[in-house]
């Protein structure tokens, strides 16, 4: 089978933000395409009872040292953002409105958004904070504000979370290869051994 | 530093059952020791809102699916248990008792109470049944019954699982290396990455 590895990730997942480094390179080799996914995670947690990791006695500790170690073994940057967690819809929208018109630079937005939020620890919940991460890819404010703004775009990121959803997709960053399912930046060598043996 | 690496666990976790096929060899080459630490992961539960995998919607699905792959990934038996979870207090304070007296002999009396639960099936919670179990590597049965109903046993059970707990264990498995904690199976990358180093 040669379809896409779907990718689905919520712009507010620390784990998803270390997956986004990493994804490309880990199925290029296998002469595979990513389609990225954002989604709303806590649509997702709606149903499983899923809250934040930071939200988690013990455990949101244990994550916020785990973060730092990661970006250190990774070599990316990190900064543990305030505000956390944050709505990501503006983001979310601007990626599959961006992902209609260039898959590429649809990507481009999303490392950049990305970095900005858990790189640089900047605030990227709002409309006019996204469109400026575009501007640096050349992505004109106007039509993007406009764009975010739209009832269709709105209603496309419900249809993509839904749909996350009813593919099994319950935590993020969250994987599909094949049909098979994927949960965890933790789990990114099963997307090799898949794309290698065809199978478990 | 050559303390020996902390092994927590719960003989109703199947990650830990997982982990318990691996650790040893997995420290082994560094010439440090693995200390297998039993605890009653119920009780962190309580104070972290988890509860038990197949309890959680899509996420329990998930994972019955990820533990059928991964004994096949491991080539190890599985049989997803029914009853799940089981309470494991009997298999716990046995191994503390065996612990005492013969460390090797504690390690392959868990491993054998692993195998009956995930291995075969076999509901191990009764210490009747741990005391087949142990009866299988030479343990005296009627000293086992014996030992696992006294009041200091019982009191060693909840004394290890809050000491756990006050190390920041909230859930299995979970390894402490040099004072670093290490959640999950699918971590021990990080332990070997930690005794080659001293450090991330």
């Amino acid at each position: 089978m040669t379809d896409s590895i779907k990718f689905y990730f919520d712009f507010s997942s620390p784990y998803s933000y270390f997956a986004a480094h990493k994804i490309e390179a880990t199925v290029a080799p296998f002469g595979r395409e990513v389609a990225w996914r954002p989604f709303m995670l806590g649509k997702a947690f709606g149903l499983t009872g899923g809250k934040p990791l930071t939200e988690t006695p013990m455990k949101g500790d244990y994550c916020k040292h785990d973060w730092e170690r990661l970006a250190r073994f990774m070599e990316v940057p990190w900064v543990f953002p305030d505000p956390f967690p944050i709505a990501t819809q503006a983001a979310a929208r601007a990626f599959y409105w961006l992902d209609d018109q260039d898959t590429a630079l649809a990507k481009k937005f999303a490392l950049a958004a990305f970095e900005s939020y858990f790189g640089r620890g900047e605030n990227i919940s709002s409309p006019n904070k996204v469109a400026e991460i575009a501007a640096t890819l050349g992505v004109d404010g106007e039509q993007l504000l406009a764009a975010v703004a739209d009832e269709a775009i709105k209603q496309r990121l419900k249809d993509e979370t839904q749909s996350a959803i009813d593919a099994g997709v319950f935590g993020a960053p969250y994987f599909i290869v094949d049909g098979e399912g994927i949960w965890g930046a933790d789990r990114m060598w099963m997307i090799k051994r898949w794309l290698k043996s065809g199978g478990w």
